[in-house]
């Protein structure tokens, strides 16, 4: 995934330290890397390292990343190893001045576009989507000098998921995908504009929250807003192989179930409400006979609440997580897997005991912990567990930027419900409807390609992946 | 507070990396140090350093602490500021060989026996109540061979609370003072016994909780298991400069209102059972109209989950906690107070607009906290905020080892009620009162000395000190 | 100036620990940073970082450096800050594979190929030269898939002093200018083929020392070595805005005087007996009556020895120099300069009291440091101080990688040679002369630049360096 | 050994800042551990940590060490491994206020001291002299109030070598033990006095030296100066087991040959001129026909000089030493202990070649690394080594705080000078003679144990020991 973030200082303020906290409160989209470019018109300063927000940066850092323009980016492990190299914003310097872009999301075509590139004699020196985008682009800016029609003539070639900041030395461009992939918004106080991946940032520093880019739109941000569109129809429509390809939006339904902070709005839908819903609709499809509902914190929480709400069976937290599971930890051996659980999640006997509990959770991918927090929920004492799954069962690999283990690792690619069921250990099991997750969210232009297998851009390009 | 983990292994094993995960599973007692001392049997080996438990410790240290004996500490600040050498377990050599003691607790009278070593030549290296019970410990060992009789004769001469680890090279002595003020228990496997401040960690180990150490005893924990008393009648019955003192047990309540974890049973009682039972008193001695009742995440969690229950308002999560603040996190400067508490804790609009609000806490220190929650729930749209404590009013300091602020700085002692809301800006607040607490506890046996002025012990030694 | 490094293993065994050790005896080439690259003939890893060559790698990431092929670079400061993303070797991904670049020089043109190569749509991610010489050498690869010849048409294009590692998956390009600034040399033994900047590493390694590249040479490192030519006519008899430039080689003189380590041959001549010489020709062209010679450690001890041994004046070590002086040490304050130098070198009382002193070192830039010197002797009780220098006056910049402080800092730029000496305040003050060190280095192919102005490029591409 | 070095300041300024000056000057005497106890009349501040003073100390902590009155220490590890609790100063509360100790020394019957005041009830924390010094002054303390008395009664137990200082609230005491094993001196300037292990570290800080203490001397620094005497008949002629036991001063040679620093000055004896003179002895005892005099750097060069100027063999540099090498060096592997010298010393064959060479060191110890340097000399083209050394052969072990190998290891302690002649390889080889050595020195008060198996006080004690 990652997370980015933007400022734009009307009043000629240092902008590092507001995106710090912006990036840190983004952190839940990605732990990898992070780092920060800002401009003060002449010259572009940045940092980038591995490691968390907190960590990667200190005082002394952003003091001197000086400008009243920047753009930073939380890393989320797509694909590779953790390598400095592709941590973001990505600067280069180029005839047009300093470049520095960050970006969300993850492009279909980025090999090809690589390739071509490299054939006119261009080298690369990581291998992140932005170093692509930063080529084209600076060939786009050597056709005309109008960066916005550069821009506009880079974005039409890229096929896939992109939420982006482009910062020059004197502007940053905020961009979102045609698709509307991945969420971007604006917001703004007295001094400053912003974007960043989730609004959740933008409230968090008491800045107002404007609106969410539309897909496809190019945000202009300067001492002036101006707003353009990605000019582009034949991928709005494309039909390639035979494969039925959508022609509107198709935000990430990931986003709400998962991925997004609970305390953000997506598209004008509340994160918080839609899990809830999912709770309800879970409760309505797969009722039970249970005496607590009980959910696997903390990514099962609201789901659980809804259920109990819709269901009348009282909440109640069966687990405790252990807050203090770190990077340095030092996990159990080989054949201790089962308390390397229990050091993260702590049953209560005296809530689970004697108890038939309904267990709630986001997802299920291996099913391997899942297994182990049955039987960790049994051994507490509980009668019986039934586990219910706020997302539908994931049967085709992302290639929009969520890392998902290959279809041979999904356990619902290969299972039918009822293996599934054994496998974990539940005396029942329930995934949420297809339908129950679109009426929970409530829109219907939603990309929805891990649960169906019907993806909104043409694929042809990662036919080789190994999934 | 502090919290204490032994092991002492049958099978002759290495039991540094159990005593870890013990002590990881107990950080949530104390996060400024952390300690491990082993015996081989024939040598102590031990490593003590600030930090948390996966801060201190990595796989060489762990490897270096050889012994199928071990005791580990991790250490809360009590006073002063954070100081390697009052990292504990504290090791001496003597010509009784090794001892290791790891203490839970502060001791009352400990400046009087520092002083009268003192005054007979020894000389002390720590302000560790650790050290002062060491030398008393090695002086009667001088008269006595018998240990058990050393360690009793030692005992007699303490007043206050102490949860006690002695370690000699072949044996473990587990301690918990006539009062039974801090917790301590018994738990063992096929292989080990374990003896630990909560029987989480015991859980968390995948071994069998065996019971709690009444007040006043003394475990022998080596190839058997003997149990002796602190015979010290004395103690258990002084009347001092008129003041009333207890006679029984007075087991601290704020280990079930706040110190220990949820999953944890003390003396035969659930800590979540008690905290939901407080929840539900709150709601019977303070109902309000309202539409949602929401927790302070973690601390009042469990506490509006009984809120709720009782007063049949639903339960919301209104406030999001963020995970990643951690050590290294560069705080906002003096005048963004606010933001502060933003990146920590972020309201959920949609959850919280034009609602009337149940806010649920376990406790109110300085209040300034408080103040800028109920500020934060309000921005977010709250048409009215009921704040709900789950502690009655804080009056008095704690004597025996729970780290207050001085009675000044404490907002319940000098205010009423009225005034402590409008200060707070809540537009109602409930403290759960003294007879609810009791209840919802389910045992009469308690220290209230901070809710009441009234003490356990003798509190003269202490007058010094400028509360 | 930097150091570079490579090895080809005939054996096929890993060579970065080779590498590593290499690197390790050119450290005095560099200390702001380090880095290696090696090939397995299908991948290139490289691991790159600030610091010495000891900090910046571990066994761990010497193990993940995979490959029988490598090159490997020390990094000193020429312009701008410390910074990650100028340190070498510098690792592109191209249509041609992985190409690793590792340099030691500093090219006059690359601003203006940098612009040419922007201007046609690259973008830069460092400021090295390397990156410069990376896109130029892909452009050509476009052109013709000879590599020779494509090397060879990018070095064309190159003016100032490059000593190059070009590492493609398969093979080690290593090259020499036409002016052959830099020295680089090649190595054997009976499992690889090695490329030092000095000798030195390569006898460390215990290899056998082949020979001297030649000015304009390039050697390809694989199965088999080929000798190749830099075909460039033009570039070694230019004449630019009645510029005199120089048809023949043109060696840094200061390699032999200060830059490389002594226990180096360069050329054929032997460093240290270079320094030797010149001491010799300082004490022909600047004799004095004193009783001890004694030098500046450890900068100017070959140069006292041999003036000792000309003047017969016995050699005496005057001053002492610490050696733990390092990167953490806590400088004294502004107005404690004089303690800065003493907690660095300390006179030797029982050898200076009473006695008049020769005292030797390597060159005098600024000059602060040499006044502070002349001070402590003196204050050791010294009667007389006689500062004599194996460095002619340094009056111009060098623009071909060595790093000099502006011509207003020089001392010597602006002032006659009584001026110095008052300003140092020794007795008396010589330095060797433009012949004498000509004679004492033993060949005339030198590039002489910052002695006398004289360039052996055209100069006019640095015209905008404010000197 | 250790070095120790006190500030008291008149003016009452913060010392600290002129310790970790002075510390750093005696880094060479102790580079395990670095500590500073400062006192500002009322409270001792102290810090202490593994690492060299660099790495110990950084800004923030100084800042920290408050107070006008302070001591420091840099650890030599002469027993056990690294061990935080082993470093100093040590510090303790005593009812006669805080007291710190620093130690440069080995007392012969500590384990004796150590175990009575175990008996009477003692325990210890670390296994430093410092802590039972500690304990048997505060014993004398509760004795008589006067503290003078107190530390005279300390001293007269304690058999071995100690240069002292304990520091009160208000005074730091100076002691060097009856056999003046150890240096110690004062000095002082305008506003502070200063009492160092040597007197590098007072010219350093640009104070003057005042004098060396006298064997026997307690001096006592404060607003006033007052010096006093160890009265201690007894342990000066003390006759046990039939040894002899010297009555007079017996100052460790090794200071002057191996361990103080060349720029000191020793109980009125410069170090460089005894180094410098036994190298001429050296060369009276052992003239060889050769072609250059060489020193191993840098413990060798100036017993090389010292040989020079008396043979009139001319003085070369045939090695040169790598200035690199530090704490994190990956160590080649074990069957390259020959790359690993090599790494470390690299020999100048332009020196070399064809030369019959005197290698000049100051000592051999096990013998290794000398064959391997002269197999390294004469791989470089040497056509005779001669090796020379500056101390006579080492036979016995040192009781009083060298860290030597154990009897076995020492090469010397089993074979003839022709034996080690062959396993070292070397074409001859000359050891200084034991009357040379005290030539040299100029004075016979000298502890020479280690060369002869006589020590100057009774051994009984360590017989446990397995030398």
């Amino acid at each position: 995934m990652c997370g980015i973030f933007g400022v734009y200082s009307l009043s000629r303020e240092n902008v590092a330290k507001k995106i710090y906290y912006g990036l840190f409160s983004l952190q839940h989209r990605g732990q990898e890397g992070a780092g920060i470019a800002t401009s003060d018109s002449y010259n572009i300063y940045s940092y980038k390292n591995i490691g968390l927000v907190t960590e990667v940066f200190n005082d002394e850092i952003l003091q001197n990343l000086i400008g009243y323009i920047g753009i930073g980016h939380v890393r989320y492990s797509t694909t590779g190893g953790k390598c400095l190299e592709n941590c973001q914003p990505f600067v280069v310097k180029s005839s047009f001045g300093n470049i520095a872009i960050a970006h969300n999301g993850d492009l279909l075509n980025s090999e090809e576009l690589r390739l071509e590139l490299e054939k006119k004699g261009h080298i690369f020196t990581s291998s992140t989507d932005s170093e692509v985008i930063a080529q084209l682009l600076v060939r786009e800016l050597l056709k005309t000098k109008d960066r916005v029609e550069a821009i506009q003539n880079t974005l039409k070639k890229l096929v896939g998921a992109y939420s982006l900041l482009i910062m020059f030395n004197d502007k940053i461009f905020a961009i979102r995908d045609p698709w509307g992939f991945k969420p971007l918004c604006l917001g703004r106080d007295e001094d400053n504009i912003y974007v960043s991946s989730e609004d959740c940032a933008i409230n968090t520093l008491d800045a107002k929250f404007v609106r969410d880019l539309e897909p496809g739109e190019i945000v202009e941000i300067g001492e002036d807003i101006n707003i353009y569109k990605i000019e582009n129809e034949d991928i709005y429509n494309v039909e390639l192989e035979g494969e039925r390809v959508y022609k509107k939006a198709a935000t990430c339904m990931f986003e709400y179930v998962y991925f997004a902070r609970p305390d953000s709005t997506i598209d004008g839908i509340s994160v918080y409400k839609v899990r809830k819903n999912i709770g309800r609709e879970l409760a309505k499809e797969h009722p039970t006979d249970a005496d607590i509902v009980s959910p696997i914190p903390d990514s099962g929480n609201t789901f659980a609440l809804g259920y109990a709400e819709e269901s009348k069976i009282p909440y109640y937290e069966g687990l405790m997580k252990n807050k203090y599971v770190g990077r340095t930890f030092i996990l159990p051996s080989q054949n201790e897997r089962e308390l390397a659980v229990r050091l993260k999640l702590s049953p209560i006997r005296a809530v689970l005991e004697n108890k038939r509990v309904v267990l709630v959770d986001d997802s299920i991918v291996r099913g391997t912990t899942s297994r182990r927090i049955v039987e960790l929920v049994r051994k507490a004492g509980a009668k019986e567990v039934h586990l219910r799954i706020g997302c539908p069962k994931i049967i085709s690999p992302c290639y929009y930027g969520i890392d998902m283990p290959t279809k041979k690792e999904l356990i619902a690619s290969n299972k039918d419900l009822e293996s599934i069921r054994k496998e974990i250990g539940a005396d029942s099991l329930g995934y949420v409807s297809l339908e129950g997750l679109i009426k929970a969210i409530g829109r219907k232009d939603l990309c929805l390609a891990c649960l169906t297998g019907r993806y909104p851009t043409p694929i042809k390009f990662k036919k080789v992946k190994d999934y």
